[in-house]
């Protein structure tokens, strides 16, 4: 295991506001490709979270918050506009709630500033946009400081999916918890499940920890209890889409079975989210949409066909893990731990 | 839900002795071509096994036999060369016993009749290569009778990698005991995990079964958790690469995630094999050796890569579930349960 991570080298961006429009990193094209695609208008940015151009929840949030504001930049009637930009970005996809926070914080600044100028209103916007993604790329640093003393030294850490710089603003959430136990001087490496079908593990979780310089080995989703069984994961760390009131966690697929071998063998399961992502009007997870995607993307790999034509697929890209599973919530202001219903309000009023 | 089955649509040989010699079905090719290769020597049967052409624990083993009779037509010096055809078959996978116990009694009957001519000890091997294979299908359609019963009607079967017509002789094993139940009228649906990163499920699994007309959905392996614990699993059922004397069973990477997940939500976890399958002489799954397979079958898929260049992979071709997670082992003999120990060694004394 390598500790001479050079977190430096870490220079891409995920999501930038430009002069030119919203700069995203395409993350359908990594590893392979490092492309960048200018957004130009609000149509685009909704295309670019919907087919997954740009995705993980406080990434989402991101760049439908700077949807809203080039929306706003060109829109010469805001008042009759706003709801249609809106109601555009917010269709996109279903399950991240930081889409809606996003949406509604823009919403919220939108109807404080209304009364002024229409260019007053939209340099409003395109600030607090800015301002949502260096406030994410800050909560994430928070997060890490206080997830890495809860990663065991010497051992390895798993992850699924990627909530990587790449599912945020930078540094990531489950991601920045790893960076973080590093920065900490731990020795860890860290096992990266790949992620069907869209393969994030794989190609971003993977590139961005090899970027960093920290030791990633790739397994396929169906090894993780394999590992887990075997003694040498130390914790578990993931991102969220969406955490109900009562703890209940929605994340991509398979972060459910990874939660239960976990806890099967003895292993903490931690949960790495932005406050933005708790979504305390559901009092538990079964409330949550679980969004369904097309069945294309299960069976073909790269535009390549793997299954016999006309076979049904089921493409559910979310779970939901029940708070019995967790072994603690690690947000910017602190770490939750069961009863959650309790510690996610208190940490929720502590702003 | 469709119990229009016809099972006569099943027209494919998975394994076949021919005058040319060992046909099989390439099973990497499958679904997308439809190729059948001859091997002509027992060097090709062993490459064939090791390149996964075949698979499947008691494919393995009819083609192992084969293996042994194709390489004693081509001997003059059957004291020679049987060691050394033996040996370079013996080599060619670890985890699944069946190929073993083929070779051992091809050994058996060499020993048995080598005082004979050499034309007659040749015909005798290859009448006993040809009957490892009849029986196989005879053994699974026995196992589908003591199986279908254990599978609930009117719910969904899950079931990991491929255990049917294509990992046997025919009919299959876990899928034998799918085939058995649609036959005795249960209104019954697949779920198949598309099993990475192989692919069997996707690729073979979903093939056969709809050849066969049995409503199959593929989904990732990392959703068979959400959907094990939606309720609509009314059993799992798998097969088996190889089971210690305590009922500890070896089987494709993934099993043991899926019968931890079973367990948690209460569902019936089954595993379906041959007698021929059970390592009496090891008291516990953690002596089975587990193969280890190269990277690229994690990095690339259909010779295309999706990881970045030169990082790390594992990949266990099997795990281990514990006795505890079983609920029966279905063999043709009928099913043994816990505890595995006695119920097992009682199964395998009744010959």
């Amino acid at each position: 295991m390598t500790n001479t991570a050079v977190l430096t080298q870490h220079t891409f961006e995920t999501i930038e506001w430009t002069p030119d429009g919203v700069v995203m990193i395409d993350q359908t094209r990594l590893p392979r490709e490092t492309v960048f695609v200018t957004c130009r208008d609000y149509i685009e940015v909704a295309d670019a979270i919907r087919n997954m151009i740009i995705r993980g929840a406080p990434a989402i949030g991101v760049a439908a918050a700077m949807g809203v504001a080039i929306g706003a930049l060109q829109s010469d009637n805001l008042d009759a506009d706003m709801p249609v930009i809106c109601e555009t970005l917010a269709k996109t996809r279903p399950t991240a709630v930081n889409l809606f926070w996003a949406i509604d914080r823009m919403k919220s600044v939108y109807a404080s500033v209304r009364h002024l100028s229409l260019d007053q209103v939209r340099e409003r916007l395109v600030t607090e946009a800015q301002k949502v993604r260096d406030e994410d790329i800050a909560i994430n640093e928070s997060i890490g400081r206080h997830g890495a003393p809860l990663v065991p030294d010497g051992k390895t850490v798993l992850t699924h999916c990627n909530a990587g710089a790449l599912a945020t603003a930078g540094f990531g959430t489950a991601l920045g918890v790893i960076r973080a136990a590093v920065q900490a001087g731990k020795k860890i490496d860290v096992f990266a499940d790949e992620t069907r079908p869209f393969l994030q593990g794989t190609r971003l979780t993977a590139w961005e920890l090899q970027r960093d310089g920290i030791e990633t080995t790739i397994i396929t989703d169906n090894m993780a209890g394999h590992f887990l069984k075997s003694g040498r994961i130390g914790c578990v760390v993931v991102g969220a889409d969406r955490i109900a009131a009562n703890g209940d966690v929605a994340n991509k697929i398979g972060t459910y079975s990874v939660a239960v071998l976990a806890k099967e063998n003895h292993v903490p399961f931690y949960v790495a989210a932005p406050i933005s992502t708790l979504d305390l009007t559901l009092s538990s997870g079964d409330q949550i949409p679980i969004e369904e995607r097309a069945a294309k993307e299960v069976t073909e790999v790269r535009g390549i066909s793997i299954a016999p034509e006309g076979i049904k697929v089921a493409n559910p890209a979310f779970d939901v893990t029940p708070n019995r599973y967790i072994s603690g919530i690690i947000t910017e202001r602190g770490v939750a731990t069961a009863p959650y219903t309790e510690s996610l309000r208190r940490l929720a009023k502590n702003a």
